[in-house]
Order: C-alpha cells, then sequence, then structure tokens
C-alpha cells in the first residue's frame, strides 16, 4: 500500500463564462489569469510535493497535448492521462480516476481536484489536505469546504456537524442558497462546497456501487475497452457514451453518508466568471483592476485585461464594467451582468460567430501554431516545433507554401530531398510537394508560413504519415 | 474671370477625439467614419460637380501622398497642393489658399471646407452654395450656418439679421453658449457655424490684410518662398512658423463687417468625437448602434464598433457606453466622457504609448504596409505596391528580409539583377545586399515581408536613390 497522496486532476472543462480568454477550444484550465503559469499549472503544482504520487489527469482527447505540454512545462511528472471522448461531467470522470488507480492499489488515497480553480495560499491547501489524510484512510470521504469571506448565493454550501477539529461528519449538501438563507449559513459556520474530494480509491468505487450503480457499470466497461494510445488511455466511446452526464456531488456525494469536512481558507476561488477574477485580484484605491497594456482613467470598480498581441486596452469614465481585449475578441459587459456570457457565447454558436468556440492559438502534438492574418489569396502563420516535434507527412492539392525560419533550425523534406533551414533561411513547397517539418534539434524552432493560393481551405492536405498516430487522411486539420 | 468655384479643402486637422481610429498619425479626416469612403473623400466628392473647379488642398506635408490617393480613390482630380511644414490652425491655411489661388484670378470665388466634417444631404449643401454664390461675387464672404436639431452647448453659434430669403447678415458670433443661453439662440432662430466659408479669394485676402495683417505678411513670405516639391508645394518653414495659430473665424471672421450667413439643413456633423458618431448613426430601438463586426446584447444607448482584422466586439448589459476596437487599441468609454479623450490621448503620449499617436498602417508615395507581427527576431509585414510604384534603393546592415508575393507581379532588383517575381513566388535579400522593389504592372502587388535578424530597427537603412525625392540617408523610416 502506498504511502503517497495521488491527485485526480479533472481537466474536462469547457466553460465560457470567461470568454473570449476561455473557449470550447481553449478552456480556461488552459489559461494563464492570475498569478504565475496556467490554472491547471497551479493546481498540479499545489500537489507535487513530498507525500504526493505522480497525478491521474482525465481531460478530453481534444486537449490531451496541451495538457501534457502544460504539465511538462510546470516541471511536473504526468501520471497516467485517461482520455475522455466526450465530456460527461465530473462523476464519470473521477470514477474512471479511481478505477483505474484501484485495478493496482484500492487503498490508494486520492485526492480528486478540478484543474480550473485558483487557491491562493498553498500551505493552507497542504494544510487541510494533511490535516484530512486520515479520515480517508479511514474510509472516509472527505470533501473541503471554503471558510466563506463573504454572502455567496452561487455556490453550494456544506452544513457541519458540531464539535471541534478541523475534520468534522457532513451533516447535509445545501444547494445554492437564497442571499438571506447564505447569510444564515455563512453566521452558522457553513463552508462552501469547493469540489475537492480526499477518499480511498476502494472508497470511492463502493460510493458510486451503492449509489450510482449504471454509471459504474458504464465506466467500468470505457475503462476495460480503453485503448493505450502514445502513453495516453484513451476510454471506449462507446461505452462512455452510455454514462450518465453527472456531477460527482449529484451522483454520489449528495448521497453518501459517511462524508467528513476539512475546512479550508486560502484564498479559493472557482475562477467561474470575470466577477471571480476581479474579485481575486489587486484592486486600486477607485475599485479597479488593470491587467496587462490595459489602462483606466476616471474609472471605478472596473476590471480592464488586455491579453497580449500589442493589443492596448483604455477605459474612461467606467463604472462597474469588466473588458477583456483579445486580438481577436473584445468582450466588455456590466459587472453585474457578466454571469450571462454563458447565454451570450451560445447566441454566438447559434450564428455561427467562429469566435465563439474556436480560439486564434492551436496546440498540437509537435507545438502550436497561430494565424496571422487571412487575406483572399494569402494566409500567414507563426508556426513553434518542439524540440523532437515532427508534423505529419503531407501534399496539398491547391497551395503553395513558404516558410522562413526565424529561431533554431528546422528540417524540411521535400519530395526525396531533406535539408536543414537555419535561421533567416527560407524554402519553398510548391503545389503538391510532398513535405514534413521537423525540429531534429534541442531549441524549438520558430518558423513564419505563408501559404498562397486561391483555394486555401482545411481540407486541402493528404496526410500520407503521422508520428502522432492521427489519422492519415484528407478530413485533418489546416496545419497539422 | 472663372464661372467656377474653386473648393479649399483644409486637410490639415490631427483630432484625437476619434481615437483610437483617428490618431495623430491618421487623422480622422482619412478615415471611413460614417458612409461611403472617407471624410476627405466625401468632402471632395460633395464640390465635384458642374460649377466647381479642381479643389485646392491645403495639408501637413507627412499627409501629402495619402491625400492625394484618397483623392485619386475617390475620382477627384485635385488641383494645387500646398503642404503646410507644420499646423498652425485654420486662417494661414485658407489663407495661403487664398493668396495662391489670388495670382491667378482674385475674383475666383472659393468655397473653404474643413475636411474632417460629414454632410447627410448633399443636394441641400450645393442648394446652399448656389445660394451663397451671388453675395460672394458680390464682395461678402458667406459663412455656412447648420440649421440647430438640438440644444447644443459644443458649437459656436450665429446670429442673423432680421429678414427673408436664404442668406442675410450675420449679425454677430456667439461663443459655444450655456445650455441655457443654447436653447434660447436656437428658438431665436440662430444656426451653428460650421466652418464652412465662400468668398472671392481678394475678398479673403483683404479681410486678412485689415484684420491680420502680421499673418497675411508671414502667410506671402511662405508662399513666396514656397518650393514646388513632385506636384505639391512645400511652403517656406521659416516664413510658417512665424504665422500665428490661429483659425479663420478668431483671425478675420469675428472682426470683419461684410459677412452674410446662408443656412443648411444637411445633416451636417462635425464628427467631433464618438458622441458625434453615435448621433449621426442608425440606432436600433434600445438606442444600440453596431459598425462593423460589433453586437450588443441586452444593451442600451451604445455605440459598438469594430474597425475589422478579424476582431469582434460584444457588448454585455451596457448603458451609455461607447466602444471601439481595433486590432492594436481598444477604447471603452462612458458616452458621457468620450469628450475627455483628448486629455487621455495626451496622457497616454506623455507616458510614451505608442498607440496614443501611431498607427498600424502607414502610408507612402508607392502605397502602404502594416506590421503584422513583431518578434523577438522578426518581424512580418503586409505591403501593397500601387501601379507604378518604386521604393527607394536600399540596403540594410542588421536584417535579411524575404519577399512572399501573394498577388500581382513584383520587379526585385538584388544587387545587379532584376528579375520579375509573380504570384507564389518568393526572393530572399541578404543582409548588406542592395535592394529595390517596384510594381511595373497595372494591378497592385501585395505581398509578405519577413525580416529577420537580431536587430531589427527603424534606423537600419541606407537609401541610395529614391523616386519620391525624399531623403537618402540612414534617418528614414523602416519601409520606404
Amino acid at each position: 500500500m502506498s504511502e503517497l497522496i495521488t491527485p485526480v486532476i479533472l481537466c474536462g472543462g469547457s466553460g465560457t463564462r470567461l470568454w473570449p480568454l476561455s473557449r470550447r477550444g481553449y478552456p480556461k484550465q488552459f489559461a494563464a489569469i492570475a498569478g504565475e503559469g496556467t490554472l491547471l499549472q497551479q493546481t498540479a503544482r499545489r500537489m507535487a510535493a513530498p507525500g504526493f504520487a505522480p497525478p491521474v489527469l482525465v481531460t478530453h482527447a481534444d486537449f490531451r497535448f496541451i495538457a501534457t505540454q502544460q504539465l511538462a512545462e510546470a516541471g511536473v511528472d504526468p501520471g497516467p492521462v485517461l482520455l475522455e471522448p466526450e465530456g460527461r461531467n465530473t462523476g464519470p470522470a473521477l470514477l474512471a480516476a479511481a478505477l483505474h488507480v484501484a485495478r493496482e492499489d484500492p487503498e490508494r488515497v486520492l485526492l480528486a481536484a478540478p484543474s480550473d480553480h485558483a487557491i491562493a495560499d498553498v500551505a493552507a491547501f497542504r494544510r487541510a489536505t494533511a490535516e484530512a489524510l486520515p479520515a480517508a484512510r479511514a474510509g472516509r470521504i472527505v470533501t473541503f469546504g471554503v471558510v466563506p469571506d463573504r454572502v455567496e448565493t452561487g455556490f453550494g454550501h456544506l452544513q457541519i456537524a458540531d464539535g471541534d477539529g478541523p475534520v468534522r461528519p457532513l451533516r447535509r449538501f445545501a444547494e445554492k442558497p437564497s442571499a438571506a438563507a447564505a447569510r444564515r449559513m455563512m453566521d452558522a459556520g457553513c463552508l462552501w462546497n469547493a469540489g475537492l474530494f480526499m477518499a480511498r480509491a476502494a472508497t470511492l468505487v463502493e460510493a458510486f456501487a451503492v449509489h450510482a450503480p449504471a454509471m459504474l457499470a458504464a465506466v467500468r466497461a470505457a475503462l476495460a475497452a480503453a485503448r493505450p494510445d502514445l502513453g495516453f488511455l484513451r476510454l471506449d466511446r462507446k461505452a462512455w457514451r452510455a454514462c450518465p452526464d453527472r456531477s460527482v456531488d449529484f451522483a454520489v456525494m449528495e448521497a453518501a453518508g459517511n462524508l467528513d469536512v476539512v475546512s479550508l481558507a486560502g484564498g479559493w476561488s472557482d475562477m467561474g466568471g470575470w466577477e471571480a477574477v476581479y474579485r481575486g485580484a489587486e484592486a486600486d484605491e477607485n475599485g479597479v483592476v488593470c491587467q496587462g497594456e490595459a489602462e483606466g482613467f476616471d474609472c471605478r470598480r472596473s476590471l480592464l485585461r488586455a491579453e497580449g498581441g500589442g493589443q492596448r486596452l483604455v477605459g474612461l469614465g467606467l463604472d462597474n464594467i469588466v473588458a477583456v481585449a483579445m486580438p481577436d475578441a473584445v468582450l466588455v459587459a456590466d459587472r453585474s451582468r457578466a454571469g450571462d456570457l454563458g447565454a451570450v457565447v451560445r447566441a454566438m454558436r447559434n450564428a455561427n460567430v467562429a469566435q465563439a468556440d474556436s480560439f486564434p492559438k492551436t496546440h498540437r502534438p509537435w507545438g502550436h501554431f497561430e494565424t496571422l492574418i487571412r487575406g483572399e489569396r494569402f494566409l500567414v502563420k507563426r508556426i513553434v516545433v518542439d524540440p523532437g516535434g515532427r508534423l505529419s507527412l503531407q501534399k496539398h492539392g491547391h497551395r503553395a507554401e513558404h516558410w522562413v525560419v526565424v529561431s533554431g533550425v528546422a528540417q524540411a523534406t521535400i519530395g526525396a530531398a531533406t535539408r536543414s533551414i537555419a535561421e533567416n533561411e527560407s524554402v519553398f513547397i510548391p503545389v503538391g510537394a510532398v513535405h514534413r517539418l521537423e525540429n531534429p534539434g534541442t531549441a524549438p524552432v520558430e518558423l513564419i508560413e505563408v501559404q498562397t493560393g486561391a483555394f486555401l481551405d482545411e481540407d486541402d492536405i493528404v496526410r500520407l504519415d503521422d508520428a502522432y498516430a492521427r489519422p492519415v487522411d484528407a478530413q485533418a486539420a489546416l496545419l497539422t
């Protein structure tokens, strides 16, 4: 039996309430919102300490490369990475991780954490973890309750049994309360439900067996039929689709009788929207928060945030406004309405507005790229190929490509010839030529790609070979 | 004596109250704000009709190419173009034009117009022009008075003598009034001073002789020492600097005794700020104006404007807000405070914020370019060379350049060799190579330039020869 706690990082969310920073194509856990690194990296680092095993990561298949790349950048060794074929809420995700760990060691203690929350005080978090551990080892499910610093109607609350000590039995879950009820609960010592749980793998599996047997059967089947893929474990799509779409809370916790609560007073935030970002930041004496290249003139109680790309954001005479500028999308909202952003993004999605879901930067197993400008007959991209990265061997029926290497040394295969392209050098790939781009070196390769031609479409690709076991056909993305 | 009216287009303004759309480096007269074409183009087209001679344009030397290019695009034949070495307000500018015309024909009737105002009803403008003409021929200075459609404290007002007929003597100029006074004046039939004047060239010169003799002497000297330059007439810098910096109104009109007023009811706007743009646009039933790729959700009384570049602007729950998004700068202001934008831009200028004054697109005599992205070791530009355009023969000490032609056929000289580069083709200019880019064809050439090197600075250029008589030295701009 391992003495180590195994973190389970639930990384499947796709929140839109931080649009335009968080989009379906690039959810908030991968964004740097506050503090150093992204929310996923902060989550992983919080649990990368003596006493912790490498984390189990559960994420959507689309995000596998960015998730593992971010962990690597954060210096966190990844443990198993389970890939969900589609989102099914936190219930099946946590259960899959628990079953996977339990196959090796059912006594292992898991600490399940969302990847898109922030906890300012890491020491407080680790203290709560240590306090929770004995109860978890003893077969309890310990949920983390955040000590409220305000009346809050947006979170579920936890009512705790009277008594002393940092860990006490849960009396009951209370759904999102009214303002009056929230005030009463805060005064009565209720805590916020932070969605963090600690329990033995076997304890969790038993709880699902009792309270969510259909989910257990489906997740077992998805795991049994899972197939390894380049170090990832792909859960079986058909079985996964049969899983009920339910949160951990709803599926088992609200019914389980063996719950304890450990209290956490460490600047926790669910980063559930721009209001949470505003609240978590340091405001000036007028209540104004400026992030990035943003500046307010005679503003009050406002959040002004510029995401980079050389864009300057200026606020003038604003009160209670949140403004977020990105090169491809800008949000300006009344702060009191920022919670309605989900509906706005849905409306944009229904109107086929690309920015609703897609993000200017795209991650690939070999690195990433971003579109700089799209003209009628040309497209300019900035491409970064990670050390060892290798694009698929491919050809295009309608477009020519020009690569200009701006840093590093790339290796280009065009037809039968392979050659190095150093900084300042460029290479031309004629229409129809079979080609491949690689970075054999140890530093990233950065290059500018100019595509030219009358037909610049994502479908114009034939993949002939791929190092990352991706489909070798014409339905692949523009740059692969 | 010519029967034609000679328009004098005053194109020297550099307003910042429409920032970020209007900047010192690209003032609002060159921007497409409402209706078809830019404000300068609309101004020129309004006076391009039977009865009008080609316009005299007075502009700052920095704007000579963009001004003439815009006139050409608008299909307006330019007359003389006088270049101010620096801004001296409208007094000296109008006087220079009047003196220039008077040298040939002092009886010629001039119609002086700012280039940065909008007049929705062109027929009404032409009607007022025709009504004013007899008085102007008879030696009067006819100023155009706009019939107010609201109480307005931001404009000077014109009190007119009682009587009938469209043209009546001016009784007096009233400065910007209080709200109560503005209401009284509106009720009493006062008109707004629109800054449009019609008079014989000799009449204007005489008025300056009487009321602004120092200005007349200085402008005469600047014109006498002016030197022709590629079809432009450069006013003498030293003499020009001696000119008092004064508006036409202040220099002569408020003192002259021979003023008439013709009334104009044609949707005039000074486009003096975002409030004017909002007022001039068609709002939906909630008072929301969306321009470009902008959309409001549950907004009221707001202006949401996206300037292009693929950027989407979303407003949520806003009331009384103006938001203007450009790829390099975003403004969000309370509408009631948009008039304070000048002070905000000054503050940014003092803080060396590039976006305060500089504009992403730069015009040159041969075409224009815009910076797409600047990295640590590279810079990507989109360059458009007009038909017949010819960059200077130049070389760089530290950077290499790669040109990829995306449309048209360019001609590149590199060292001793000259060759054509067609669509899809590219060419490499090594560090230190003498080179020149030209467009010998009849269609614009569009190309992507990738600069690489560790030192990418504007000063890294040696101009060896230039078709546009620009300084051949190292102090020239990055792309010339």
